[in-house]
C-alpha cells in the first residue's frame, strides 16, 4: 500500500463558515462538521465609512444604548383611563391624526383619506365627503400623526377629538401614550371602511363603551400591563397578530369594575359582548403601552436604538433615540402575507400603521417564537419558522428583554432595543407582522401578513447619528 | 504497513440499542451513531402470561379499542348548566359524595374525613363535627363515590345536596357529567379546610353564584368546550395544573350572558371578581368534560383502555372500557412536587382526587408539553422535560387526539386512551399533575405536583381482562 499523506490517514473533519447549506450536506453524509455562523457584512462601503465612524465613539454609544435599553425594557405600564381624545390629549377640534410619520394630503393612500373623511363627518365637521375632502385641502381640517399627539393609531390611526382613547400611564417614568378603542374586525374605520356601521359603532364607543371603560378603568386604579404581557407571551400571543390570551386576560380583570361602574344592565353586557367577540381587543392596549415604553428611551445623545417605526401606506419611518423626534423616512414595502377569500396581493394596500411600535418594544415579529401559530405568515408556519424569526431579529437587537421572555425558549427574554447599526451592517431589517387593508378605499380588511421595514430609513438615521 | 482487517479500514458505524448513554457518549466523541429506543419488557413473567393470553385475540382487542378510542377523543362537551346536586344528580339528602374509588369511612384519611364532616354541617344534618361523624358511622348519613353518581370532584371531591355542580352534556352522545364550581385556593373544602369561610363561601356559590351561572349558561345555549379546550392547550394550559388561558376564555365568552341574567348589579361583579382571581376556576369544567368524554367509551367487550383514573387519598383506582364500572385499584402514591413556604414533604397527604380523569381523556400529565411552565414539577424544568413527559405517555397510549393538539410539536395530538397492556408491559404508569393536600386535617393545600398511578392497577386489571 502506498503510504499517505498523514492528513489523510484519518477521516476528514469540516470547520464550516457562513452557508448552512454546506454543514447540512456533510452531516447528511455523516462527515462530522462544525458550523459557524457567519455572514459578509451587507452594507454599502458608504455605510461601512459612517460605521467606522461610529465605532471611533463605540464606548460612548455602547454606554447610551445601555441607557436607553434600560429605558425601553424597563418601564411599567399600566391602562388607567378611556377618554374623549379632546380631554386626555387635548385634542382641538377639526385636527385629524393619522398613523405614520407625517403625510400631506395628496400624497396619502386611498384608505387613509377615506378614513379621514368619514372621520370628518362623524364629527359633524362636514356633511359629506367631498366637503370633508375640501376642508382639508383648504386647510380649514388639520392632519397631523399620532406620534406628535403623544397617541399612536392601527393601520389609518384616525383620531379626532370625540373618539374615546384608552390611557396608558409609564409609572417608572410618568409618561403617557394613547390609543383609540380597537373596533374589531370586518368594516373598521382602521382599514378604510366607512360605511354606516362603521359609524355606529363609533358613536357606540364614544357615547356607552368608552365612558364604562373608562370608569372601570379608575375604579381598579388601573391595570399593570407589565405582567399581563408577560403572562400572554407565555400563552401564545406575540401582541400584533395575536392578542387573544391578553384580550382575555384583561377582559377578566376589568370584568368586576365594569359591571360595578356599569349604570345599565344592557351596557355592561353590551361592551362585555363587544370584548368577548373581538381576539384583538388588546391590540390598542399593547400599542399604546408600547409607546409609553418606548418615549422615555427617545433624546439620548449618542443612542442608536429606534424609538418608534410607523407607516402611514406610503412612508415608512423611524425614529432613534439620540435624534429625538426627527422621522427618517424611505417608501414602504408591499406586506406579504395570507388573504381572505376573494382577495389577493394585487388588492393590497402598501404597509401601514403606528402598530410598528410593539415591534419597537420588542414584541411581534421579534417576538414569533412566542406565537408558533402565527408563523405560518413568515413561511411554512410551526415551531421551526417562529424560533428562526425570533433568532433572526436577536441579530439586530442591543440584548434580551428582562420581563418578556419566551417559555419554548426556556424563558430566555425577546430581543429588544433594535440598533440602527447592526440593521445596516447586516441588511437584516425589523420583521413586522400586520394586517393588509385593501387599497381600494372602503373595503376594508383583506388579509394579514408581514412586512420589512425598509433599509433605507436606517442607512438615513446611521448617517445623521455618524455625522 | 500491515494490512487492516477490512472490517478496520473505515471508522466505526455505530448502532447503539437501549440505554442512550452509550449513544450520547459516542456522539460527544463524533463517532457516528444511531440510536434505537428500546427497553426490555418491565412486566413480570405472570403478567407477561396475560399479555400473551390477550395477544391471542389481538385483532379482537384492536378493533374494540379502535372503537373506544373514537369515542373517547371524539365527544362533543358543552357547559350548559349550573344546579344544586339534588336537582341535577337526584342526589338525596343525607349523601355526601367523595373522590376516588369507593371507601369507607375507617380507611378515609383525615382532610376527607374534615370534609365529610363540614358538608353535613353546612348542610344542617348535623350541628358540630361530633354529631355529624355519629352520622356517617351509625350509617345515617351515606358515603358514595361521585363516579357512582356521574359526578367528578377535585382532591377530597365532596359533593352534597345543595351545592351547584357545573353540568357538562356530551352532545356526540347524549351524556351528562358534573363537577361542584372550583372554590379557588387557600382554605377551601376541597383540600379539606373548614373554617367559616369555607362554609360561608359554600353559601354564597349556592345562593347567588351557581343560580346565577345557571342562567347565563342556559341563555347561552351552553359553551362548547372541545374548541374551548384546544385554544387553551395553545395557549399554555394542560387543564390541570394550569387553567389561566381556559378560565379566561371562558369568562370572555360567558360575561356577557351573566351580565344579562344578573338581577342585581353587584351579584354580577361579585361573580366577576371570584372568576377574575381564580386562574383554576376552569379545572372543575375540564373534569365534567373529562368525565363526559370518558363515559362514553366505557362498556365495549375486549376494550384495553382506561376509561376512568380517581383517588381517594387512601386507594388509586382504574376503571377500564371493557370491565365497566368495575374499579382495579391499590395503595395511593405519595406526590412529590413543590411546596408553599413552611411545609415538605412530610407534611403531605397521599394523592387524592378525581381530577385525574383529565389524564383520562388525554390532558394534564401527558399534555405536559403544551405547558413548559408546569414541567418544573417533574424536573428541572422547561421545554425538554415537558417535551420528555408526553413522549414517555405516547408510549402507554393507543395513539394522538384528533382535536387536542401541541403548538410546540407543530399540532402533533397529544397521547390519548391509555393502554392497560402496554402500561403494564412497559413497566410506564400515568403521570398525574396535581395538587397537594395537607395530611392535617384543617390544613388546606401545602403544594403542587406529579404523582404515578400505581403499576399494581393496572396489573389487576390485566389479569381481569385477560381471564
Amino acid at each position: 500500500m502506498t503510504p499517505e499523506h498523514p492528513l489523510l490517514a484519518a477521516p476528514p473533519r469540516v470547520v464550516n463558515v457562513g452557508l448552512e447549506l454546506f454543514a447540512e450536506t456533510l452531516a447528511a453524509l455523516r462527515v462530522p462538521v462544525v458550523h459557524v455562523a457567519w455572514r459578509p457584512p451587507a452594507a454599502s462601503a458608504h455605510a461601512l465609512a459612517l460605521l467606522a465612524r461610529l465605532d471611533a465613539r463605540r464606548e460612548a454609544v455602547e454606554r447610551a444604548n445601555a441607557v436607553a435599553f434600560d429605558r425601553l425594557t424597563g418601564g411599567e405600564p399600566a391602562l388607567v383611563d378611556c377618554r374623549p381624545a379632546r380631554e386626555a390629549l387635548e385634542l382641538p377640534e377639526r385636527t385629524v391624526l393619522h398613523a405614520g410619520p407625517p403625510l400631506a394630503w395628496e400624497r396619502m393612500c386611498e384608505p387613509m383619506r377615506a378614513a379621514v373623511r368619514c372621520a370628518i363627518r362623524y364629527e359633524g365637521w362636514a356633511a359629506n365627503d367631498d366637503a370633508a375632502e375640501d376642508l382639508v385641502r383648504r386647510g380649514a381640517a388639520r392632519l397631523a400623526p399620532c406620534h406628535d399627539w403623544r397617541a399612536v393609531g392601527p393601520m389609518t390611526g384616525i383620531v379626532t377629538a370625540s373618539m374615546p382613547v384608552l390611557v396608558v400611564e409609564n409609572r417608572a417614568h410618568g409618561t403617557r401614550a394613547h390609543a383609540t378603542i380597537n373596533e374589531g374586525l370586518g368594516k373598521v374605520l382602521r382599514f378604510g371602511a366607512t360605511d354606516d356601521s362603521v359609524l355606529a359603532r363609533l358613536r357606540w364607543l364614544a357615547s356607552e363603551a368608552g365612558p364604562l371603560l373608562g370608569a372601570a378603568l379608575r375604579a381598579a386604579r388601573g391595570i399593570e400591563l407589565r405582567p399581563l404581557i408577560a403572562q400572554a407571551l407565555r400563552m401564545g400571543d406575540e401582541l400584533h397578530q395575536r392578542n387573544v390570551a391578553a384580550s382575555s386576560l384583561l377582559v377578566r380583570a376589568l370584568m368586576p369594575h365594569v359591571a360595578r361602574a356599569g349604570q345599565r344592565h344592557n351596557a355592561v353586557a353590551r361592551l362585555a359582548e363587544f370584548m368577548a367577540g373581538n381576539d384583538q381587543f388588546f391590540l390598542n392596549v399593547a400599542m399604546a403601552a408600547g409607546k409609553a415604553l418606548a418615549d422615555p428611551a427617545a433624546g439620548i445623545p449618542e443612542a442608536t436604538l429606534v424609538t418608534a417605526m410607523a407607516r402611514n401606506g406610503t412612508d415608512f419611518g423611524i425614529r432613534v433615540s439620540a435624534t429625538g423626534d426627527r422621522w427618517f423616512t424611505a417608501p414602504v414595502e408591499m406586506p406579504t402575507g395570507l388573504y381572505f377569500p376573494g382577495y389577493g396581493a394585487g388588492d393590497a394596500n402598501p404597509d401601514m400603521g403606528d402598530s410598528a411600535i410593539v415591534e419597537t418594544v420588542g414584541l411581534g415579529g421579534g417576538a414569533m417564537a412566542a406565537s408558533p401559530a402565527v408563523a405560518r405568515f413568515v413561511g411554512a408556519g410551526g415551531m421551526a419558522d417562529a424560533l428562526a424569526a425570533t433568532e433572526e431579529i436577536r441579530d439586530i437587537c442591543h440584548g434580551e428583554h428582562p420581563y418578556f421572555s419566551i417559555p419554548a425558549q426556556d424563558e430566555r427574554g425577546v430581543p429588544a432595543g433594535i440598533d440602527v447599526r447592526r440593521v445596516v451592517e447586516t441588511g437584516i431589517t425589523p420583521l413586522i407582522n400586520t394586517g393588509i387593508a385593501g387599497r381600494q378605499a372602503g373595503t376594508g380588511q383583506i388579509g394579514a401578513g408581514v412586512a420589512r421595514a425598509p433599509l433605507a430609513c436606517f442607512e438615513l438615521a446611521l448617517a445623521a447619528l455618524a455625522g
